[in-house]
């Protein structure tokens, strides 16, 4: 029987075997490093959601023909303190670090600085494209749109995307402060896993093809969809998150692009939205401690952990053991890789 | 019996007799027309837990020395898109308009700009901070902490106030799109008017004083708690809204201020923050036309109304026929007015 942590490898040797499955499939050198680093970080992390698991898909989108990886991103400098990038069909994470330079030198000019991406396929977590923002000392939040698969509060038909909405933090003494949560009530995946088990689900999460609730997993599956988290209010924040993501930016709303011409197509086609803020401008030097502060009473009050806690604990285990696989995962990325 | 619209007044009647109110408590001239403004256009709209409702509450907490009605904001250019305002104790509403000016000028000059409030007390709803720079063809987006009466997710003691996040956009052919909403999963002032009506509340939003769920709103002004929204995605939104409101800023936590010498203190003692967005920067002029379009994508799917759109309906109506006031009301608000 294959244990699931059969196989333990460096962050660098995952990083270069994703990497080449990325170039055996029409990525371009640096976006193929650029997006390997990334779902590798993702498996350290363990944010398995977004890690490996997300390989098959990626390498079926490209071979849709859906997203171009060999986009090169055009960087616009459109004000002192906005940058735009177009992204040309290709992934939002070579956009973001094309423009990066420009837009953390903005924010260090002026105190804050925002980015504008479109034309972009996003299909990993968020929390990457914040955290760096606040290793550095800045605050940084971030929002995507994605593909409809949520129904608005009291609506029938999917319009929004899950949407997250990631924000990161400088926090003295220890990792930074770091959230990344989806606009809807419950993932995607979570709702195949209920549906393979036979469970229900707890009421608020979906509704099915006719727009009714349910609590059946397959019903929200087959046809049905997502309900935003909290009610009207998550419902609010999904709907922020379309007008910074896509109509802010440029890019397409979660229901508007049509990838129906690119069978195997899988990833998004919308916009990103990132604001930058030094918080070291106005002389309030003691931020990072503040933050810390906070934290700690939230702890104290009896919250089990912050957000993205987990994430560093994980991350602690793999640099220090490498990166957990399993055989059969392991030989499938080798088999993509030499395919 | 007193019929609950028994008098109706002018807009402009109802902020001069506020105005008057606030002026005979100690209140500054420039800020009594501030507050008046604000607390009356709470009113007009049916935003009635922070109408005249609040006023009892204004007048205690001046009348405790706990708020400086007096107080002139100093406002402090701190870099190309970045203003900070010291509102040396008194209301965040002066102070946000003391720097509104230079931080207009910073938007359009830049494409975006931040303003952080700190040392303000802030007693009203937020949708009156974000609403006029959406008039004005701007996105904004404003969080405020207030006092410790939301507890973290799974935690036992309050930390969090209830930290309402504001949102405005320009929407073409209509008002702007505009939601305020607490991080808490009710407004306090909606508690607050539930135990003074005597009314039970919904399940699930908040905690008598031994950290027991409770529907009773005395129970939970009584040495309770509110819980946030949404489980521990709207926790996650309570604390960024901390982190931003005052850690950033250089205000005080919800937890953190002291008013125990202040008998009859109501006002919270915090910051604020704002980021306001130039969507035109960048050469996306078709944004108000993109908002209008993903708004009526929300209406189509079933959605019963977009959040503003309420206080829209109730504003004209008012505009027409005058804000209608109890006598009862209209006759405590005279005698505050004659004290």
């Amino acid at each position: 029987m294959t244990k699931a942590t059969d196989i333990h490898l460096s962050h660098a040797d995952l990083v270069a075997l994703l990497q080449k499955i990325f170039a055996k499939n029409g990525v371009s050198e640096n976006n193929a490093k650029i997006l390997a680093e990334n779902c590798a970080s993702c498996e350290r992390d363990g944010s398995l959601s977004h890690g490996i698991f997300r390989m098959a898909g990626y390498v079926s989108s490209l071979n849709s023909g859906w997203v171009d990886g060999k986009a090169v991103p055009e960087v616009e400098d459109v004000g002192p303190a906005f940058v735009r990038v177009d992204a040309k069909g290709g992934f939002t994470q070579p956009a973001m670090l094309a423009a990066r330079p420009l837009l953390i030198e903005k924010v260090k000019q002026n105190g804050v600085a925002v980015l504008a991406i479109r034309r972009s396929h996003h299909f990993s977590a968020l929390w990457p494209d914040v955290e760096p923002f606040a290793d550095e000392g800045f605050v940084a939040l971030s929002v995507v749109n994605s593909m409809a698969c949520v129904v608005p509060h009291g609506g029938k038909k999917a319009v929004f995307g899950t949407n997250p909405v990631a924000f990161a933090s400088p926090r003295a003494g220890a990792a930074p402060f770091v959230f990344d949560q989806a606009s809807s009530a419950i993932a995607h995946g979570d709702v195949q896993i209920a549906a393979r088990a036979g469970h229900d689900l707890k009421p608020g999460m979906g509704v099915d093809r006719d727009g009714q609730p349910t609590n059946d997993p397959k019903a929200i599956l087959d046809g049905g969809a997502l309900l935003p988290f909290g009610g009207h209010k998550g419902n609010s924040i999904a709907l922020m998150v379309e007008i910074l993501s896509a109509a802010l930016t440029g890019g397409y709303f979660s229901g508007e692009f049509d990838w129906s011409g690119h069978k195997g197509a899988q990833t998004p086609f919308t916009g990103q939205f990132f604001i930058v803020i030094d918080p070291a401008r106005g002389g309030n030097d003691v931020f990072a401690e503040r933050v810390a502060g906070i934290c700690d009473l939230v702890l104290e009050a009896g919250q089990e952990r912050l957000p993205g806690d987990r994430r560093h604990v994980t991350r602690a285990k793999a640099e220090k053991d490498g990166i957990p696989l399993s055989t059969e995962n392991y030989e499938k990325l080798k088999a993509l890789a030499n395919a």
